[in-house]
């Protein structure tokens, strides 16, 4: 399935040989593999296979961006059961290609076998232009938390589709086909970001690794967790009101915005917003706050692990 | 599951973060991966989850020895079922850490979770040192065809399992798990390789991709195509001669040797056994032959797809 994809540049050797050549520029390569299993990370009732290519390729090139790198090469294994319909396999492969081109990636290499059980494992590389790696570690007290993307839409969406709710486009769309803001990652790190993460299970639990890593806690402002339009729509099909729709936004899963502190009186374009600060660990209590307090933290059913 | 491997000078940033971070020191780095699906590529009651672990990081990193690489980072995806035993997952690890060390590779990151169909992706990167990768297409009229590792005694293992019959200790581990000779890759590239592959398929399949991609035909020397000892003995409990044997040296699959080309009159380390010739493609027919003739090729079942 790995012949019919367009090369790159960053590709040297791509698919056809026992392995492929990538290019690594700096003397590095950043790495990141996910598994995608049928039932568990995606449906085929809920998602086009269109949509699972492009979510198996963003989740993967959103780690090498949070990493502040630029993606590069992709690798893609392919476990399918005998009865999966051709053009199932066929769609799931543009949708892996124009991922690819809007991250900047393309596809190196592959494997494709048989199992009772539809598994996509993707492996992205990435280069990060001479910079050292954005790591989880580097937040101090006093830094901004900053993010870029949209927060809760996923969220929004699986829940819509959990119910049968026809809700609005923008966040069926978000959850099907997520858009991670690739270029974020990069910039972030030449802007002197002193952490970052891709947020994939929840701002606040994916935080909590940052605080952890770097042993402070962060403080987020309710001002500034503002539900977009679509989000609040959403919320109100789902019986709920603005208080569900921040909890979406803090604690819903699968957003792939990228979240970064940085230091106090870093100019951030618009595109990045903030969300709070950074501030010393204190004696113990919940590693992220809202407002001072613990989150109101709500659960919501997730089939994803 | 990744947090327990020794690091090393390659990995420069271990699991924990986003992505992993992997020396590429000559600014390329060499990446392959595959899916190993229970019931198709190993079997529980056949194997142990030690030589699973083992055989997972082989036949990736046999794949990178064979573009005349050297083995640096290995990623490591994991699917399990939840009532797989913490047992088997524990010893599997184990087997990944020690079949790294014999590598010289080291976990660099992974990804662990659920589905009904216990399977692992593994996800191995090498460093080309500098050297051009050793592709199919550079075999020449003329080179010799040679190959290092043991051919046969992984599929009269299988054979044996399937049977159920005790026999050679050497066919049955080189089955569970396979024993590439990694570093005869980065050798063979030193020595002017034109051409080289995993034997992975069964040497005369294989030796039909360099032909096809070389535009060349290969012919081998019934003289030199002597089985082991250990492969003899399982083919005669088989109820199979040394022409058994020999078919299963050229076809049985699961070898993880490494077959090569090189010009005429290249020194050969001893470990190197000479198979045949590079000869012109000439009008069709068989693509490798054997003493000028089309191989007596006898199919064996295979689970493995």
């Amino acid at each position: 399935m790995t012949s019919q994809f367009p090369g790159s540049d960053d590709v040297i050797l791509g698919p056809g040989d026992d392995a492929a050549v990538v290019a690594a520029p700096d003397g590095r390569t950043v790495a990141t593999t996910d598994l995608l299993v049928e039932g568990r990370h995606f449906r085929r009732d809920w998602s086009s296979a269109r949509d699972v290519g492009h979510r198996a390729v963003a989740q993967n090139f959103a780690d090498v961006a949070a990493m502040g790198a630029r993606p590069t090469g992709l690798l893609i294994g392919f476990a399918a059961p005998a009865d999966l319909p051709l053009e199932w396999a066929e769609e799931f492969t543009l949708g892996v290609r124009d991922e690819c081109a809007a991250a900047g990636g393309a596809v190196a290499g592959g494997d494709t076998v048989g199992s009772d059980t539809l598994t996509i494992a993707v492996t992205a590389l990435g280069d990060l232009e001479g910079r050292a790696p954005v790591r989880r570690d580097g937040a101090r007290p006093g830094d901004v938390v900053a993010c870029t993307g949209r927060l809760g839409l996923s969220a929004a969406g699986f829940a819509l589709l959990r119910r049968g709710i026809d809700g609005p486009a923008e966040c069926l769309a978000e959850h099907r086909r997520p858009s991670p803001p690739y270029a974020a990652g990069p910039e972030a790190a030449r802007l002197g970001a002193t952490a970052m993460l891709d947020v994939s299970d929840g701002l606040v639990q994916d935080l909590g690794h940052v605080c952890r890593a770097s042993g402070v806690a962060v403080d987020l402002d309710p001002a500034l967790l503002l539900p977009e339009p679509a989000l609040l729509e959403a919320v109100r099909l789902l019986g709920g009101g603005p208080e569900r729709a921040r909890d979406m936004m803090i604690a819903g899963g699968e957003d792939h915005a990228l979240a970064a502190t940085f230091p106090a009186g870093t100019e951030l374009p618009p595109h990045w917003y903030r969300l709070g600060s950074v501030v010393d660990a204190g004696g113990g209590g919940a590693e992220v706050t809202v407002g001072g307090a613990a989150p109101r933290m709500r659960g919501w059913d997730h089939f994803h692990e």
